[in-house]
């Protein structure tokens, strides 16, 4: 018996993937098994590198755009490095969708000429190789989004005369500031998952720890920038999606409200939905590469190019402001007020994630900060919402794409097919629930003004973004935590904090559990196999609040770092 | 035969408004049919009224806070003078829904009270009477939004909790600014209506000239405003709501971007569905007057309060910027650009409409502005979108309101009924349609550019709101020309040019037509009927400008007004 045709199209797709990396950054030797070697991070990649490749690499992207804006790397030597490091970043754990080095050292090139020739860079971006999610197009390059149906059309259809030449306006600002495109990375088909699964590149791993997933929706981004094969990358975020790959790999990654990034002209599920919308954000290795990305991205006035974005600048004064609250405030006069929400009372956090909680705890209230308590209006009502707006249609996009190829659909999908869709009226009524809920949330984080004792409300909220560290494989069963904000359209960013250690990560004998899903998800917790994953946690702020949280972030999240 | 109950029900209504005007502003004599008498604004109100109460409520909204926050005028004396006037106005027009003199004067009082003690106002809108639409819950006072089946209820539900007590965010805010509520202004049954009909108040006529329509669906604050029974007031605007009865009474109102001014908590038509979202604005006599009102709310930093409301403060020195393009502005060195949409391919508008274009057309000219072509995407794309998502639900929420009390749905609603609703996928495919052709007006818009001369696209597009002046009743055909700017999302300030005037504005012999529709339209005109109606126009603006277009608006306004 033969395997069937979708099959054997997702196996060539995979094949030219890997055929178009030069036979120069092939590996030869067999990796090792993700048993005998579970990480691939640090020495075991470099060994392919020469000195100064992993030098450019392990450089942030902030601290690349310095060096090529100024003429002290040229953007090709940048690229190279990056292309390949990527390359072995994808024999490692299949995180791309889309190998585009020829063009992308075509671009550097000339980015160099131009430099030569005004003796000035391109934009705030020259010559900083920048990922992409397998949602945006690219001129020359397919977008499959993970669906075996769509290769070789333009998101699913054969004859759509985009197809091949049509750019996301995202790729269009991006090379408007001198940004280098030169892969895509991978995600799991229909993006509505945890974990990066689909039968073109199969599963994507962690590189901290193979045993383990990388994450999803945005996992290939996850996965490349923590094996520093991208120095930072956009991803999308509708239930927890930049967020969870971000987290599973010791990264940064930013969440932003609905209307400040450019979504136009990208692919996505259930385009239109518009109950909750997914949006575009930056994931990186440092809180200041995201905001180099992100402002850099305003900087292009995206209002005036995408009928969804606010006339909303990068607000200098806010990050100022930010900056300021942070200096002033000691244990005798705090300036700024954290709440911490320990669990949700629906599913608690692994041991790797409560201690990840107790150490930015201790960590704000070493440096003055007042943390105060959290009872919130329902996570159960919020993750019943979030979840009835994600089945409006009964999983009918879902099937249309699967039914292109006639693939078997992958495991970990969180949509369930349904035989009915949402009425009119039914999706109004949930708007309204949802609206409601939102008021609740938003008059609950005005009264805590009573207890911060700074003349504010609380000023972000800590919470896991995931109930544990990277998950295992298929067992990524409960989103709550990123769904909220996605629900509420508040700014999150997550943020490393440390790293599951089977010495100290222990379930403590005799738990209590809040839920039967709580039982089964503390179940799945095996301190040996989850050991070096790592966790982390994301701060949460009020919608539209991206100055101030990536400010406060990076302040945490350099803080934490000095104490772990 | 009796009366059907819902008909008494309303009937019952309506006298009780009535009988709320306290007996000494009553009229006693006949008020004249409007056949003999068209129009009952200026002196014949003022009749009415002592020259003290004339000279207030003959002042706008900007010059009566400069006496009350001053101390020169009392609360007291200006509550009073414009509750008596929109008694007399209501008795001319029949404009309100609701009367709640008693609890304003209370208010008034509190007010000279609190400046008496502390010397300074309350806030920026101390001792303004602020009138409001019938959508808006204020505690004490019912809001039927013209459903018979509403009344005695909260949005018609008998026993809900909110009922008497509940109060609209905008309403909290205008109190903390202190603002006088004092009344509530009628509204066609559903608000898909440009005129003013329902089972209570009936119909509400033009002031101007009461053969015709004040418009809708915000037409009770247009006809109060006209009359000078409110110095402004709030209403809302789905399809062009706020303007059309705006345009009709000859005033200033402004449609906002969505997520600028608050609609939380306030009551809706087929509230939830979010394909175009009904927007919240005020209408007034002057620019500047909207301009105070708009300020003022947004000082009250909304977008703490309400889920939908973007972070966005009144932007200063957008306004700065464009008075100084104003004043810069010569004909040979042109800083401003605007196109004049003279008819949309569509319906052609009625001569004084199409002269009130020529008329600011010449103005701009003569202001030195540069006027440049407009061919924009389809306005017949743009018409059916919009219908299209009115439509989404089928009729539901209008059934169900009606079948509350079983009344006759009244004439001239737009939304038609239809055995079926939307589907999830159908309204998700919807909405890519409805961004594809924002996009599509949003590169049309870059792209002018190229003709204006000024370095930027065309500051703003000069177009009818309707195609007549005040409408004839049950001649309202054709909302094209304002639902293109809620299809868009765009800022449009509605401003006063003139009359219509039967000596000049005939139809010109052997007109062709733009479709069957515009025969029937061009058919509708009655140089006779229309003699002495408001015409004004609309100037259009992208996303999220209103600041620059109350300031231009202010501009145009001021200069057409020296010119007619």
């Amino acid at each position: 018996m033969t395997a069937p045709s979708w099959k054997l199209a997702g196996e060539a797709k995979r094949q030219s993937i890997l055929d178009a990396i030069p036979p120069k950054w092939r590996i030869q030797d067999p990796i090792p098994p993700a048993a005998d070697l579970r990480d691939v991070t640090g020495a075991y990649i470099q060994q392919f590198l020469t000195p100064h490749e992993v030098e450019i690499t392990e450089t942030d992207a902030m601290g690349i755009v310095e060096q090529t804006t100024s003429g002290k790397w040229k953007a090709l030597e940048v690229t190279e490095a990056f292309c390949h490091r990527a390359a072995l970043a994808h024999q490692f754990v299949s995180c791309l969708h889309e190998v585009f080095f020829d063009a992308a050292i075509e671009d550097a090139k000339r980015q160099d000429a131009y430099f030569a020739e005004h003796q000035r860079p391109i934009g705030p971006l020259h010559g900083l190789p920048v990922s992409l999610k397998d949602q945006f197009h690219v001129k020359g390059v397919e977008t499959t989004m993970g669906y075996v149906g769509w290769i070789g059309t333009f998101q699913g259809k054969k004859d759509d005369p985009r197809k091949g030449v049509f750019e996301s306006e995202l790729v269009r600002e991006l090379r408007n500031l001198g940004a280098v495109l030169y892969c895509k990375t991978s995600v799991p088909a229909t993006l509505m998952s945890g974990e990066t699964v689909n039968n073109i590149i199969t599963y994507t791993t962690n590189p901290k720890n193979r045993l383990l997933s990388c994450g999803g929706s945005s996992g290939g981004e996850g996965a490349l920038i923590a094996l520093k094969g991208s120095p930072g990358g956009f991803g999308t975020d509708i239930g927890g999606s930049i967020r969870i790959p971000a987290v599973f790999n010791g990264l940064y990654g930013i969440r932003p409200s609905a209307g400040r990034m450019p979504y136009e002209g990208a692919a996505n599920s259930m385009d239109g939905q518009n109950t909750i919308l997914s949006v575009i954000g930056p994931l990186g290795t440092t809180a200041r590469s995201l905001k180099l990305l992100f402002k850099a991205v305003l900087s292009q006035q995206p209002w005036y190019h995408d009928p969804l974005v606010v006339e909303l600048p990068w607000r200098d004064e806010i990050e100022q402001e930010t900056r300021a609250l942070i200096e002033q405030s000691t244990a005798g006069s705090p300036k700024l007020a954290f709440a911490v929400m320990r669990h949700d009372g629906i599913v608690q956090p692994h041991p790797p994630i409560a201690r990840a909680l107790s150490l930015v705890e201790q960590t704000l209230r070493d440096l003055g900060h007042q943390i105060i308590d959290w009872t919130p209006p329902s996570p159960v009502i919020a993750g019943d919402l979030a979840n009835r707006a994600f089945h409006l249609d009964g999983g009918a996009d879902k099937r249309q794409q699967f039914e292109l190829s006639g693939e078997d659909a992958p495991a970990q999908i969180i949509i369930e097919d349904s035989p009915s869709q949402r009425t009119a009226s039914e999706i109004a009524a949930l708007n309204v629930e949802k609206r409601e809920f939102q008021k609740l949330y938003m008059e609950y984080w005005n009264k805590t003004v009573e207890q911060t004792g700074t003349g504010r409300p609380v000023d972000g909220l800590i919470s896991p973004c995931a109930p544990h560290a990277a998950v295992l494989p298929y067992k990524y069963r409960y989103v709550g935590y990123s769904s909220l904000v996605n629900l509420l359209d508040y700014t999150s960013v997550v943020f490393p904090v440390t790293h599951a250690d089977q010495t100290v990560d222990v379930l403590p004998p005799g738990a209590e559990f809040l839920s039967s899903l709580d039982r089964t998800v503390q179940g799945d917790y095996d301190a040996a196999a989850y050991d070096g994953a790592p966790a982390g946690l994301q701060l949460i702020g009020r919608r539209f609040q991206e100055e101030k949280m990536l400010t406060l972030a990076e302040h945490i999240g350099e803080q934490v770092k000095l104490r772990v």
